[in-house]
């Protein structure tokens, strides 16, 4: 495992979670945010975004999506590279672990037994009225989180939120991050003039940018999704370890923790994201994470460039980087002993079957 | 154990469940069938009826009902007896046996995280249009059998449906069995002769009053409920022992998994009810299995005629009965050793705390 899991913080908290048995949940949302051009990958076309979280986890459970006839796949010029819930499925299928999926709010519904958390999908960030009642969704997140870890001894959350980049910028930033062009995002260039100017014009749009560093859960309300509130509640409420399976998003939510939880403990929690999310060069996930606590940061490098799935390869130049779960749901398979080959070679298989490439 | 559970077939089906892990889910589901004035107790008008499934969960999550000022219960005469929701509450608290929500199609939502199944409520069955796709409804609840089978050594399914004896009724009857007269009710007035017309009018409207036996998902869409066919999916994908928790209505979903389920074998499931059930002088569990298969039934009996509380008094005489998944959560808690006598201690405890009587 050592090789292809960088460590940033403890590596001693990863071996405590090796042969424990796991659950991996994917929470996903959609937001109106992701229907502004350019600001998000997560789709053919702006529109389609809408579809994208559906149509991943029906892909994972069903081995196609069932909500629309096209694959998800993130365009990269002529190109399309596969959603990174190929990744996810694959490394979940090879390990055996249990895959269940909830519902934070997004428009399209998949055509699976879901949970849910909250109904309602996130607004468009630059009206500054993103989530109606954040601390609700967090409530009922706490719940399931509670539930949930009665099942497992390790709870690995995933998510699918297209433009989630932009909706964790802003809620850093609210509560007074320096997070400004540190986000991730899933295209080679990353939009960072776009996002900041959509989470400004939210600030102002609530007549709240001079009120900085606001509440966390008004923060979601005026510039956040429902993704956030819902991952960070289910962590809260889980009595067992927690890897956060996604990249700069996940800061948002170990903020939220922060502050949503008297004395949260960070021993508790860590980040697992993907190799493409740790190095890319136009974001800085570390320097978001230190200015919040002690946060655990495990990336996974699934060594695409030794594949010769072209698809894959675009990963290594900067397309999708995460998204589903991915980075968590490789480590899950590692820390039950497959070798990152295998996983590679398991996701191969599935876009040969899936993408017929 | 032995005293307090009654068996009908073999004990030993139930020696192979004790000291399993438990995990105790909970389907809800309304329908217009319940809008028929005297159909049935499960609240206190018929428009009320559309909130007992979500005040029943939100009851035993939250301790109080979210969705409606008052706390079901169900009316007989000029009293009334609490929901049998409290049963099912004090037996899974005392026993730490973990609780799910599932929405087979309620209109009135719960205030907690549950898995979505099915959203739309069933329709009157008078009209012969009562379930959408049943089909749809059984293959996702065998998905989701698939993965909570994944947590437990033991399944236990109940169901919060009222006027379900009414449509269980309605797919018994038109698959053939011979049930007039023979399901059991939430009154002690046993309204067998509407129940009758209901369903005999249901499949009137549908035209189909001389093809029966019907296929059985054409029986649940023209004079069913949404909880039998999610249910049965559950039940069918479940690889682990499944106790259907609750009374007649459960042997429409034995009905369902025997036609639906190539080969299907009894010995993967139980029923487990109430006294009141197993003994309802207005109906005959035992008639309608026997005619469907080797089904073991396993009757509790809480001795609610030691309690001084009046509304438990009640369910020996007749009220309720049965609901919200009573007897098997009663049974569950005995698997786990706890004393029947405690079971109603503890319920008794909750009476006074939520009903303040």
């Amino acid at each position: 495992m050592d090789k292809s899991v960088k460590c940033y913080g403890s590596r001693d908290a990863l071996y405590k979670l090796q042969d424990k048995d796991s659950l991996f949940l994917c929470v996903i949302a959609t937001t109106l945010t992701s229907r502004i051009p350019g600001i998000t990958g997560a789709g053919a076309s702006p529109e389609l975004t809408d579809y994208t979280p559906a149509a991943d986890v029906e892909l994972i459970v069903h081995g196609v999506p069932k909500c629309l006839p096209e694959i998800p796949q993130t365009v990269v010029g002529d190109e399309a590279a596969p959603t990174p819930a190929v990744i996810t499925k694959a490394s979940l299928e090879i390990a055996d672990i249990p895959f269940l999926v909830a519902d934070a709010g997004s428009v399209v519904k998949p055509s699976l037994p879901y949970v849910n958390i909250n109904d309602k999908q996130g607004g468009d960030i630059a009206t500054g009225n993103a989530v109606d009642d954040p601390e609700d969704i967090f409530n009922k997140g706490k719940l399931l989180g509670k539930t949930l870890s009665k099942f497992t001894d390790h709870l690995i959350i995933g998510e699918s939120t297209p433009a989630g980049t932009t909706t964790a910028l802003g809620v850093l930033a609210a509560m007074g991050y320096d997070a400004w062009g540190k986000v991730s995002g899933s295209t080679p260039e990353n939009p960072h003039t776009l996002k900041r100017q959509t989470v400004e014009k939210g600030m102002e749009s609530a007549g709240l940018k001079d009120n900085i560093p606001l509440d966390p859960f008004q923060a979601v309300k005026i510039v956040g999704d429902p993704m956030i509130p819902a991952v960070a509640g289910i962590a809260a409420g889980s009595t067992v370890p927690v890897t956060l399976a996604g990249g700069t998003q996940m800061t948002a939510v170990c903020a939220l923790l922060k502050e949503a939880v008297k004395d949260f403990d960070f021993d508790k929690i860590s980040i697992a994201t993907t190799i493409f999310v740790a190095t890319d060069e136009t974001a800085d996930i570390n320097y978001i994470a230190r200015q919040i606590g002690p946060i655990n940061i495990f990336a996974v490098d699934p060594g695409f460039e030794k594949s010769e799935n072209r698809g894959l390869q675009k990963y290594t130049k900067g397309a999708v980087k995460e998204g589903a779960g991915a980075g968590g749901a490789m480590l899950a398979a590692q820390l039950k002993g497959v070798p990152i080959d295998e996983v590679r070679n398991k996701t191969e298989e599935l876009c040969r079957e899936i993408f017929k490439n």
